[in-house]
């Protein structure tokens, strides 16, 4: 049965083999859990800007893609842009749900549990009275945003808000944004 | 001279009459400056998802795109992903660099302050000590982010750092992640 033992485990598509290997090569080496990830963006006039995303640091060394990825933004017509793509605060909750929706599934698969589907939306509140200067009392970002998940999985009712909680109990967006992250910014002449 | 009136004054390709008319409109009915923006997400198997964004509400109405925009997520190879996008982690560092980008731009251009050219680098660290609750005291999320923004502008060097604090001062995604947001979680089966 040598073969059948070469053939990695796929609980949600993710090779649990793999998930408990790094785990354990953590353990081994604990410095190769430090990751840095990069981009740079770059002004393409009025409201569209586009990053590039390659290289991180991680796993204890340098590694890049294949090919970089761009990811461009624009604002709406609303918003004084040309809507030619989605608007930084829309990316927001497109990286929170791709990182909630990712780490339900890694932490779901350690454990075993299935899952056949997953589809979710989020919304959240920005008062530009905040970004005006119109109203010192408003914050300039989200209010607050509220998340839906619907999950097709092997498991009872009462447990689908547990493996949710897989998700937003792990993830590094999640964390990142609610419990907030210091960001130091300095300038200089091109 | 009725012809030349009609042109909208572009500073930093942002029409700034436009912009002082959006101004003007959210202190005549305050209700307009109140949006909502929204996304679906859905799982594409293991380490891969995609959200849709299209409408939103903002101005006293329902918008929607011209067409939805798409956005990939994956993971890379050292995180068990097939790499055929960017990772949700740098979906938040390009939401981070388009807000403070397009924030600096805008209020640049209300003040008359031409910039020529902006390019800025993200990077931020993450120790997956947190992710894979291998260290309680190891957070999940980015414990620090450093940014550096290269301008070309009409301003003297001790000035570019205050340009810069335009969009750090005023961006939705940069309160948002240094303040933290309330985020609400609800399941369902699908």
């Amino acid at each position: 049965m040598a073969t059948a033992q070469k053939l990695p485990r796929l609980v949600n598509g993710v090779r649990v083999d793999d998930l408990f290997n790094t785990i354990d090569a953590i353990k081994a080496t604990p410095s190769i859990a430090k990751f840095n990830f990069r981009i740079k963006n770059q002004w393409q006039g009025a409201s569209q800007n586009r990053s590039t995303v390659n290289t991180f640091h991680g796993a204890g060394r340098e590694l890049s893609r294949k090919q970089p990825f761009l990811l461009e933004a624009d604002e709406p017509a609303a918003l004084l842009g040309k809507d030619e793509a989605a608007n930084p605060v829309e990316h927001l909750l497109h990286a929170l749900a791709a990182c909630i929706t990712t780490s339900m599934v890694y932490h779901a698969a350690a454990r075993g549990i299935e899952i056949q589907a997953v589809e979710s939306s989020f919304e959240g509140d920005i008062d530009l009275h905040g970004f005006f200067d119109l109203d010192k009392s408003v914050r300039k970002g989200y209010q607050g945003i509220r998340v839906n998940f619907k999950l097709k999985a092997d498991a009872p009712d009462d447990k689908l808000q547990e493996i949710v909680e897989l998700g937003t109990g792990h993830s590094p967006v999640f964390d990142s944004l609610t419990n907030g992250v210091p960001v130091s910014v300095t300038a200089q002449r091109m």
